[in-house]
């Protein structure tokens, strides 16, 4: 049986994962988050390869996701910016960092912790939430087809019945 | 350069993403969120082969982010069903949902709009929220080490400078 490429897929997940998906690229990603700009960086603290390491930094700024720069504090270098596109997508690294935290902890605790530079207070975990702001589980929400939703969402969520959770 | 196996990184991240990661398999839990739970449901909403579904079913199980139960209504069946674990990747499925619907849109219109079952409205886009709710960007969040940050983690935060983002 023949797949469909996932960036083929008409689908908001999908569409995301065929441009940042790959798991290497998310590390780059988190680390561009921690503050590192420049490929020489990048290559020290994640020990792969320059080929793969430019090939993801070559289509992450093909995407929109980097901007390449001039470093201002070393003109023959350069750095990797994340542009709006790119810090949007942020949610994504903290929603997998929470989840890596609590199901696959380190036994001495917490690895990092995210605190809010201003307060200096813990951020909280990511959750879905209501319109006026309560945690919502996923038995709380229902998918429903938009106007772009193609003719298998519109089939897939008619069928549907809930998520497949152990009490339901 | 050889890599360091991503299950073997101590990192939130990398361990998620070494569980969950693969994008086929959170195309499966996109479905299971989404009501599926058979085999044959999964494959032909996601028409991938059988050896490869039954590798991914087998390992989200093995990890234990499913669970398999002999189905009620048909007592030769058997239903993948998400467990507590599973249930918790919800807001990663939304996070990457929300960005791909923004900034790879389908030019109808949303495909899938995330409703509240009890009050019928929207959810929110996930964000990442201080302490009192407040959304924050990445750079008003400063990693720090916790208990059980690794020494390359607490090198990386120390020589930190904030993420690398347009206007920094």
């Amino acid at each position: 049986m023949s797949r469909t490429p996932i960036d083929q897929i008409d689908c908001g997940i999908a569409q995301t994962l065929s441009g940042v998906g790959e798991s290497w690229t998310l590390l780059i990603l988190r680390n561009a988050f921690h503050g590192m700009r420049t490929f020489d960086v990048f290559q020290t603290h994640l020990g792969i390869s320059s080929s793969v390491l430019a090939a993801r930094l070559s289509k992450l700024t093909g995407i929109g996701v980097f901007e390449r720069r001039v470093s201002k504090a070393d003109g023959r270098s350069v750095e990797y910016r994340l542009t709006k596109r790119g810090m949007d997508l942020y949610p994504i690294i903290v929603a997998l960092m929470d989840w890596g935290e609590k199901w696959a902890p380190n036994p001495r605790g917490p690895r990092i912790r995210l605190v809010e530079t201003a307060t200096g207070r813990l951020v909280r975990p990511v959750a879905v939430l209501s319109e006026d702001g309560r945690e919502l589980k996923a038995r709380e929400v229902c998918p429903q087809p938009g106007a772009g939703a193609s003719r298998s969402v519109r089939a897939l969520l008619q069928a549907r019945r809930g998520p497949a959770a152990p009490d339901s």
